[in-house]
């Protein structure tokens, strides 16, 4: 997500923008978009929460060669997310320099924030949907056909009310929660949102403190949605959002947890706390002037032994752990051999 | 210390101040100024970790009597320490709504900041001295015939040269290392005073580890002064100065070192962890334009038991610990019953 910088945080109370494009690429291809492998291409930030969903989404199902990576910059522009990383500064696939072009070709003058997650129509350089919200559930759903051989079952039909319910949690207190915290601009309204973060996580703690994986036993769309909060926790939420009650490395549960889903294959592999920081502390001025990057935490906890799964618990379920990360994708992780 | 708001902190590299006014009260009055009870007042606030030094002295010595207090709002405005604690806004001995009229009244058309600690003469409403640095040595020293009976030597003869060269090293790396991250203006100068915090931290983390205190088996001044910056770091210094590498509850032999100290009458009791967030969060808005002031971090863990007597050492020497807060004087102190 992360609109043009600052620029969506100037109001009073801090409210996550609508995905404006919410087509869907689907098996049928009802929307106009139908499943095809090398036909999409995902634009995702490695520091941005929401568009790690699909990072995590995408090595789990082993979805990398159908549906390709482009990785935009951390650190966003007033044209927002730009290309600065590949050569040239242009995306070597869609062959433009900022996301916005996509949503340009789709939409002309389109007045929204420009965001990620995004997948974007290679053929005719359009983009195809932001909608952060549903472009897992479909990379789990409706892309079986292209999954890898062993790639678990992430929003098993049996299990789903239960999924959607502890993800709505989530999502308000804690995915969102941590936002409504670091951008409130008055102490009463700060001071409800954290309260909100950290009684949500204590009741996390205790549905986890008895069972290994949020929903089941196995790793669900649920997982990679707290997840991509909690690997963010320590590095930015605790100081730059003064989410700071605790550290998650305070709380054994919840350290533990986050943990194992680190150390599973296609979840700390997708994960780069340089960008996580640089994004966080450079881009949001109005909250760090001085656009400092702190040095802390030392990362190097996250590799440590977690004992989780002497709460049993199959990961993959019938399945088995993706392979390794495709060339090219490797991200250099702080503490990683 | 603390000038008017920020307006110390614009220059490139953060530089504390001089004290400029640094006559000594003495025994043999030498500059004028002979110790005497009831003659002078220390003005301090207790957000400040330089006026808190002469809080814990004052206790420590049992002056209470001998040497009144008076104190400031955490919150400066742009004349500076204020008396709005006080009923209408003055202090109830000096007669005074601004610390800055003692200074004038000292030296007309001062130009430089007003700080505290500082020692005020009743009689003439003058300033007599802001040398934080020297300060607590001479209520240490020069005015012993009014300390308690059973009142510990905080400094030594015998053990003065240790006591020093560890106060440098404390106060170059830790005491104003802190406040050289905090305010530093780009990356490699707030990334050089933050690693000196660490590595200062680490050495006396060794030291500690096999000592109850850092000099001899007693308390002295060089203890307190490593405590009003310890008692601060996970409440300030952590998250608003980015000195975030690990917190100081993540430390086990600082950490069991700072609750020690704080257990001790004459530590803990002086200390407001509400003053101290509210001063840092609001006044420096440099570093924090929301004036936002966070709920964490949770402070009940500073009467958690230390097990530091295990290493023996005589926290008061041959003498005994301070007697009650006096009346008036008690903070309200989270987890304190």
């Amino acid at each position: 997500m992360g609109g043009g910088g600052n620029s969506r945080y100037g109001q009073t109370t801090f409210k996550r923008s609508k995905s404006h494009f919410t087509d869907r690429i689907t098996a049928d291809g009802r929307d106009g978009w139908p499943v095809a492998a090398g036909r999409y291409r995902l634009v995702a930030s490695r520091a941005c929460p929401w568009a790690s969903r699909a990072l995590v989404s995408r090595r789990l199902l082993g979805l990398e060669d159908a549906l390709s990576l482009g990785l935009a910059d951390p650190i966003q522009d007033d044209r927002s997310w730009r290309f600065t990383l590949d050569p040239d500064g242009r995306d070597p696939v869609l062959g433009i320099r900022f996301l916005g072009e996509a949503y340009d070709r789709r939409e002309s003058d389109y007045p929204g924030g420009v965001s990620v997650p995004a997948i974007v129509d290679v053929p005719s350089g359009k983009l195809v949907t932001n909608d952060y919200q549903q472009l897992t559930l479909d990379l789990a759903t409706e892309w079986r056909s292209l999954h890898r051989d062993g790639a678990p079952d992430l929003y098993p039909y049996a299990l789903r009310d239960e999924i959607d319910s502890v993800m709505a949690d989530v999502y308000e207190d804690v995915n969102n929660g941590v936002y409504r915290a670091g951008f409130a601009t008055d102490q009463e309204e700060y001071e409800t949102a954290c309260a909100g973060v950290f009684r949500r996580l204590e009741l996390l703690t205790e549905r986890l403190a008895r069972q290994r994986y949020l929903v089941g036993d196995t790793i669900t769309e649920a997982d990679i949605r707290l997840f991509t909060t909690l690997v963010r926790f320590d590095a930015v939420y605790h100081g730059h959002f003064k989410c700071n009650r605790w550290k998650l490395a305070e709380n054994p549960v919840l350290w533990a947890y986050a943990r194992d889903l680190y150390q599973t294959p296609g979840f700390g592999d997708t994960v780069d706390f340089d960008h996580i920081k640089r994004h966080y502390y450079q881009v949001h001025t109005g909250i760090n002037p001085t656009r400092i990057v702190p040095l802390g935490p030392d990362p190097s906890g996250w590799l440590t032994p977690h004992h989780r799964q002497e709460l049993g618990g199959r990961p993959f379920g019938e399945g088995t752990p993706p392979g390794p990360v495709p060339a090219g994708e490797a991200v250099a992780a702080p503490g990683r051999p």
